[in-house]
């Protein structure tokens, strides 16, 4: 919504309001069956008080466009052409309803709608921050290249040969061997899970992984019936030898797995576990997801290769992105995969989307083909140790005695478990009025209440340090409320 | 594949090659339970006589690496490390085999991969010509951006706003009254089809559509275990006196269309027929998904305006497009609905793909924003209507006698029926060998065989020429055979 009342007109305000509204409803963006925004919401971005808000929907549920209801919702329940004919129409929240696909978490949509707010603090987000991003970069890329090399039609199935290409060479530099037709491009490794979810396994299976992980966050699962089974971690990664077990109790398709600065644990799967689970997957026949978005950001040295490194068995469905390093706006990621199964994805994802955008394949493969790439990574692993030993030194300074912590060595995430005994949606809330999201660690695991995944990859570090001092203030404030009470 | 035999080496070619074999093998790219490529591709890839591929495959079947079988297909049966270990590799076939998506028609699956031939002349392909795509334009957007508005984050769950404002303007100018709260940015108008037949549609619902239809070319609904009614078209388009029967009779949740330059058969809805299919719906309370791709491809005079344009009742869900105007590659769409509708599909867009590419969404709002799009659909049309007027008169020339055709006035196709009975698989391959590709209209609807989609939009004039003649000539072949057969 753009529009705000025009404060120097001689129309009083209400009734600017009241027109707003019914152009809205009029032009059927606000169709019937809608719930239109709270009062107080609309009266916050109008600018005008509660009461005038009130009144303008008072009038307009006298008007019998506009139905209140006890929970101080407020629906629309009529329009200006039904008053004129007799035809219904579609009950449109009945189809939003039908649809397959679960939802989005409650907490998640608040957490997607809310990171757009103006000035929020977003303590818990999974990108870099904008000041991270080269802009200036890629604008010169785009200004140097060649109109040949610059396309605007539709991709091969599979994706851009020459990112391909490029890519083959990158993954040769970390161990994984492969080429260009074993190569899938995707919008993102999340379309890559969407993918796999409606191309590789039929309804009613199972998949093991983490617990808690980034997987639980969205219902790309679960709308195709899948279900997902936790396994339990330690400070090396998920146990390797709870794997045959699972396997054989949930007769389960696959294993997905994030072993390197695991989202949302910052867990780094030493050498000796990755070879004890591909161990484990290869007696099983038990193929595998690895999820390795995190991979370049290690601060210290480099981590083991990938579990894809060491797959005789062709286990391995290998997931990449540029989103975590270079740019989550260009949506490229890739999967790396037998044959058969990339051209059954491939075949899928021209279904679904007909291949991913040919600019940003373009920027990838330049960025990798002329070494920008790794001489990017170099710049981003500086600035995020510093921002990982500014962040740490900030937990202690203010949550010590109330949190605990390991500190991660790559990636972009704190696991801090609160000691302390606090109701999370409160703390939620109460953050969110101070301007500060966080990220709960139950959207990670539903039966784990007592963490906050902590990015200090994202916010600045002045908000990182007025974020988590409110945050830990907001926790103190809820433990002596808590002690009070008894 | 990139690689070939070295001609030079000593080492002798049937030698080289069935080491590239166990290379794939060994690295799990062609992984067992692959079929690998047929003896006649490899030696056409390779450059070697196909004798050459059967000494190297007979080795590796008498080695247990391959398995051949009788109607001549090879699969790997065994790799290095299987004769090694006793644990059981995955079955990726029975994987590929599971997931609930349909696979494209194997038509589809045969054009798509045919398209990527080097030479080939594409005389179905429903995209602009690579010479009418805006390249170098294109280059100078880049170059000119400033830094500041070039974002290399994630995106709203809508799209970006700049850019939907930009769309709310254009809309404007087709009759489209709404906000940018009502507008989704999608990968294409194909992603938002996804999108709602997970988001809005129960499994085992129906929709109808126009018969023939371009949604019958992929399975998004289908695999969603979700009906296609086809309804009968006339030359206004679909008959709108047959929609309350079929909705009744099949309970159908949505109607599909494309009112204007019907995909494939070229069809302008004329304005009584749209209002006499809005009155329809609107009695029946049956929402409609308008499909608007072609709009802008007019030649004469602009069409009627869009049904969306007409919605009191906020009946249509209305999809649009830069994909065949300006950029198929930018993968650019939108959806205009009701707010409920956008913050559903938004909802699960950012579950399925996190967003669309930041730098195409960039890139087509500064196309709307500096007029410059309106300006290149100028230059567009003007080079359409010469296209269309060639191949008409090259129909005219070699399909006399043999087929019918109405001509278009906007779009890309030209829906020809051959008036000859004509196995039209035999003829697909017999051209394919030609080196000419054709969309055959059973592709739009399993039950009608006697149908081309020739589109004047893609291949170049004189390949056109080649192409049409070269289609004509075994056409005739084919007629005179069955002749000679009698």
């Amino acid at each position: 919504m753009d529009w705000k009342p025009d404060l120097s007109s001689e129309t009083p305000l209400y009734q600017q309001i009241k027109e707003f509204i019914i152009h809205k409803i009029s032009l059927g963006e606000w169709a019937v069956g809608t719930k239109i925004p709270s009062q107080r919401a609309l009266a916050e971005h109008f600018g005008v008080n509660r009461s005038t808000v009130v009144t303008a929907i008072s009038d307009l549920i006298a008007d019998g466009l506009l139905e209140g209801n006890t929970k101080g919702g407020t629906r629309v329940i009529n329009n200006s052409w039904n008053l004129l004919t007799a035809s219904p129409p579609p009950d449109w929240s009945s189809y939003v309803q039908a649809g397959a696909h679960y939802p989005n978490q409650p907490t998640i949509q608040h957490i997607n709608r809310a990171e757009f707010q103006e000035g929020i603090i977003r303590l818990g987000t999974g990108e870099l921050s904008p000041d991270l991003l080269p802009s200036e970069q890629m604008k010169e890329i785009f200004a140097e290249s060649s109109t040949n090399s610059f396309l605007l039609g539709y991709e091969e199935p599979k994706g851009n040969l020459y990112l391909r290409k490029q890519l083959a060479a990158y993954l040769q530099g970390i161990g994984v061997n492969t080429s260009p037709s074993n190569i899938l491009i995707v919008s993102g490794a999340l379309q890559a899970l969407q993918l796999i979810s409606i191309g590789l396994l039929p309804r009613d299976s199972s998949i093991l992984l983490e617990k808690p992980s980034y997987l639980y966050s969205v219902h790309v699962f679960q709308s195709n019936r899948i279900k997902l089974v936790g396994l339990p971690m330690d400070e090396d990664g998920v146990l390797a030898n709870q794997i045959g077990r699972y396997k054989k109790g949930y007769n389960a398709s696959l294993l997905y797995t994030i072993p390197t600065f695991h989202n949302p644990t910052g867990t780094l799967m030493p050498e000796s576990r990755r070879q004890a689970l591909m161990n484990a997957c290869a007696d099983e026949g038990l193929p595998i997801i690895e999820d390795d978005a995190y991979r370049e950001l290690w601060f210290d040295e480099p981590p083991p290769l990938p579990l894809k490194a060491r797959d005789p068995h062709a286990l391995v469905l290998y997931l990449g992105t540029l989103s975590k390093t270079l740019s989550p706006g260009l949506r490229i990621g890739w999967v790396v995969a037998p044959e058969p199964v990339i051209d059954r994805l491939a075949d899928i994802k021209m279904q679904n989307d007909y291949g991913s955008s040919s600019v940003s394949q373009w920027a990838a493969a330049e960025w990798l083909g002329r070494g920008l790439y790794q001489k990017h990574l170099v710049t981003i692993r500086a600035q995020l140790i510093l921002r990982r030993d500014s962040t740490v030194q900030l937990l202690q300074t203010y949550f010590a005695g109330i949190a605990s912590w390991s500190v991660p060595t790559g990636g972009f995430y704190i696991w801090v478990q609160l000691t302390v005994d606090v109701p999370m949606q409160i703390l939620f809330e109460r953050a969110l009025k101070e301007g500060v999201l966080l990220n709960p660690g139950s959207i990670y695991n539903r039966h784990t209440g007592n963490y906050l995944r902590i990015s200090y990859a994202y916010a600045k570090l002045h908000e990182l340090e007025w974020g988590l001092k409110c945050v830990a203030i907001l926790i103190r404030d809820l433990v002596d409320k808590k002690r009070l009470e008894r």
